[in-house]
């Protein structure tokens, strides 16, 4: 069932977000939120809506000091609304959003109208195109449309500055995947294929009653030895073997946020008592650059330069460059939105140029191939505060080999 | 696992349905689909995807008689792409999508760009607003961002004319649905809550190991006796009671499709042996009005026709008129988008003007409320053949009475 007191605790946050960010509305507008859903309704509803729906959040003001929020949803919605307790006025409507949704508009009369649209942050960017084309027919004649602007800076603060309620539940998601990622360890054995090690992930994380924390597809993905493909690849019929690497990309949902992890084993060939000695530099490389980043991703950094920190280490060690970003955040969503700990490529957009605050949780991950070897990945979750990165995960220091020590 | 030969076939439709409207070629542009998940990615691709990617179909040529079809995805995701087995082409790129896109596009030179807009269809209406904006700067300078329309037509007639695979799937969903109300009826007795309604539903539906058809706050609805609020409401405390009606809403998703029925029980009171006069003029009242809407439901027909059908005959037997449209697509999703069998509302746009066509599956459903009894609903779901609208679903014919007969 939903969790109403994490919306309302949003809810509360949102209102100091606008004031803070000097922006008068915030309008989420969405219908059917089965077919399209906006990912600011987990933040701001915890439930899906049918008809045109109107989520209005106006800033602190000096008669109504806790912020208004306004809901103005189909009928049959606005029971559910009512419940979550989070909304100072919800309306039902029959036949059209619009004359109560022009009546708020005109009472509160913003200089500003938020709305979910980003160039540069998928998790910013809710809005469809044809409920912008909507609403702007909709506010047709008044002065609003000339008023709207882009929430996404709004909205990187409220998703990325994770409550404690939010940073606990994250960290339990953590610690479920690394139980499953250590049981999975114990299972593991030359001649099975990645699909199978899959199956593996599936059938733990199903006993422990907990979701993938993306499609199943490719989580896990699962690299077993030099020929596999690396990257959000699903997993196929490559056969993990002695002298090989696996390396595997998984995380659950639990409560509804994520975990996000890699893993990775080096299968010991006959004779070998660890590691040969390309493999264990390929990971003391990894493990530096990630250790590199980590010690830039600090407040007030900006996402480039955490993931220059990361790039240029691994470059100086001799590797090539990883061709993604250093980091994500991670919440409701393996890719949380907002500030990427990108390099200032193209496809990365402004996101890169975000600036690191305290609250914000990251993935952070990298990787080397090892030629005849397979792929090291190496990936962690952190919780930036304002000291610094502090793992939420229990890194992986070393590689783990097959079979365990001991 | 993704079923990659529904989406062959649906690929293959596509290019069919292209020459159909004349239109050159369709653009579905996307990016981390795990945030918001354009519903066209289902029919096209069944995979999700990372960075910004482009799935272009392009209508049937002289030379290239099957249609083009080329997905430009991140690196990462090219394998999986691959592996559908459903592009002619897939590029997987680096740094950024303007290089291939652009290319490809200067190429194929279309004369028009379908993109997935719409303002009356949400199924028809994946592509955000952000990446509108990033896509009109992308074509900045070339003469493609004036030749961009909606592919609000081609969507409607690809997702609503549902192969014979699809037909079966969702034939199945709705067994499965059908199978659970059986088994909710052998359970439910006086003294259950709403919520302890809900929860048998849930528990059958694991059982089975099926998923709900929509989010598990309301699906199912259910609704005891005269004081429930009726609609997509959660299942609350109200109370099942002798004398009272119970009306319940509910589909699973099988197989990536979906069925969504109500059934309605009465509770007979002590000493009766079938439910009071006017519960029964009710129950003939709205499955008269179904039946009627059925009747209208041909190919050729107007969504608003169906409508009127069927709520000019509730009118008629002297019950106020259902606040809700008559029937919706069902497919993938409970509400399929398209056409909406919907009276002439504001709130419903142009999407009660479509035509219905055979091959559209549709859910049909209305109810009367009978005072101090509660809601009676009828819903259905139906497969439209050049004959007229066949029941997928056994249709309820009767009030289920408890405790039940014999």
């Amino acid at each position: 069932m939903p969790d109403f007191e994490i919306v309302r605790e949003k809810l509360d946050q949102a209102v100091g977000v606008l004031a803070e960010k000097d922006i008068d509305l915030w309008l989420t507008f969405v219908r059917e939120t089965s077919q399209v859903r906006d990912p600011c309704l987990d933040l701001l509803l915890g439930l899906g809506l049918t008809w045109q729906s109107a989520l209005v959040i106006s800033r602190r003001t000096q008669s109504v000091r806790s912020g208004e929020r306004i809901a103005i949803v189909g009928r049959f919605d606005a029971d559910n609304v009512e419940r979550t307790g989070g909304y100072t006025t919800v309306v039902g409507y029959d036949q059209s959003i619009r004359e109560p949704l022009l009546e708020h508009l005109a009472r509160l009369d913003p200089r500003q109208v938020a709305l979910n649209f980003s160039e540069s942050d998928p998790a910013a960017d809710g809005l469809t195109h044809g409920m912008f084309r909507l609403l702007v027919q909709t506010l047709d004649g008044t002065p609003y449309a000339d008023r709207i602007v882009s929430a996404e800076g709004l909205i990187g603060a409220l998703r990325g500055r994770k409550s404690p309620a939010e940073v606990s539940r994250i960290r339990s998601a953590v610690q479920a995947a690394e139980a499953i990622f250590h049981r999975v360890g114990q299972l593991i054995r030359p001649g099975l294929t990645e699909r199978e090690i899959a199956h593996l992930f599936h059938d733990l994380a199903l006993e422990e009653g907990l979701e993938l924390a993306w499609e199943a597809g490719h989580c896990p993905t699962v690299a077993a030895g030099p020929d596999s493909a690396v990257g959000h690849a699903m997993p196929g019929d490559c056969v993990v073997q002695r002298g090989h690497l696996l390396q595997t990309d998984f995380g659950v949902r639990k409560d509804g946020f994520v975990s996000d992890l890699q893993r990775t084993w080096y299968l010991l060939d006959d004779g070998e008592t660890g590691p040969p000695a390309e493999v264990v530099a390929g990971w003391e490389a990894a493990r530096s650059a990630l250790e590199a980043g980590r010690a830039a991703l600090r407040p007030g950094a900006r996402g480039w330069e955490v993931d220059q920190a990361a790039r240029e280490t691994l470059i100086r060690a001799g590797y090539p460059e990883y061709m993604h970003a250093f980091g994500h955040h991670v919440g409701r969503s393996a890719h949380d939105g907002a500030t990427v700990l990108g390099p200032r490529w193209e496809r990365y957009g402004a996101s890169v140029d975000g600036v690191i605050e305290a609250g914000n949780v990251f993935a952070i991950e990298l990787g080397v191939r090892v030629p005849e070897r397979g792929y090291i990945g190496c990936e962690e979750d952190v919780l930036v505060t304002p000291q610094g990165a502090e793992y939420l995960s229990e890194p992986q220091v070393t590689l783990w080999c097959y079979p365990p020590a001991g």
